[in-house]
């Protein structure tokens, strides 16, 4: 049997994701969550309290694809095509009809963390996760040979993420695809001796 | 003589800047802005046309002051100092009450930039900037010795620029002043042979 309550609840989170994504917390408003979500504003309220938790709801829910999406892309391949894969995975949106979405934590790194400590936490958290990703990444190239450099694999995982916002700014500024490139390529060349 | 208005015009502009620097411009509301520059909702329009207007006047006076201070910066001393203080514009005011407001062109690189070209325009000559005198920087360390890396100094530079946005994120995910120092002293690792 289908359960038409949790396929709109799973479908309409995922629509509010995308317009937070793209819009931010604050230029979204109600009107726009309902038009996306296809929801009355009583059975919004209903399902995830108010914009404030349905956002949250949103940022979690794409936080979690995203951790998936990053270990999947780091254990294919040579470390250094699974890091160049990893980093793509931001940009890879880029040359389409909208401008590059980014990655939403570091939006909200921008956007909210200042001022709220539950989008923060949950920043911080998602910086962590990619150094240590990052780190057992680039240990594994330094074993198999393919990143050369002689640093500590901590070291070189800490300039990766760095950079990384640096990639999404290029990225949401309008920098096309060929630079975006260009900029990843010089970036691996410090994981080189 | 003194001259009230534009006296006035100036103040208004300057503390309107500092509400769109902390908040952003979706988050600030005319009522914030009216607060602020206490002019009153006729004076505004009739002063700088609108929120958006003010916007654009705003973080026009804030990019002229800031490439003023990072021209100063990026002359003083040896140019590995000189790169070093550059960085610490970005988190000068991180241990203060407020988080860091790090740098409005980044902020609004991840804002308002992926919709409006104008912001767009703005934001992406400001990293054109950042290069170039980054560049320039780079290159009188590694003809004085201060800089020892044998890497084209454009090179170095554009991962300087990369580590930018990185650093910023950092701030304003509330990163302490230590762990932001040891970030820029691991980067700045990379403009050594």
């Amino acid at each position: 049997m289908p359960r038409p309550q949790e396929f709109d609840t799973t479908e309409a989170l995922h629509q509010a994701m995308g317009v937070f994504w793209r819009q931010g917390y604050e230029a979204t408003s109600l009107t726009d969550l309902l038009a996306a979500t296809s929801l009355s504003k009583s059975s919004l309220y209903a399902t995830f309290g108010g914009k404030r938790e349905l956002f949250i709801a949103a940022f979690d829910a794409y936080r979690q694809a995203r951790a998936r999406d990053a270990h999947r892309v780091l254990e294919q391949g040579s470390a250094r095509q699974a890091i160049e894969a990893f980093f793509h995975l931001l940009f890879a949106d880029v040359n389409a009809v909208e401008p590059a979405l980014g990655c939403m934590s570091i939006n909200q790194a921008v956007e909210l963390a200042p001022r709220d400590p539950e989008i923060r936490q949950r920043v911080v958290q998602d910086l962590h996760s990619i150094e240590e990703a990052l780190t057992r990444a680039t240990e594994r190239g330094q074993q198999e040979g393919s990143l050369t450099s002689l640093r500590p694999a901590r070291d070189l995982a800490k300039l990766l993420v760095l950079a990384f916002p640096g990639l999404q700014v290029m990225a949401r500024a309008g920098y096309s695809r060929q630079e975006l490139d260009e900029a990843l390529q010089l970036l691996l060349t410090h994981l080189e001796r």
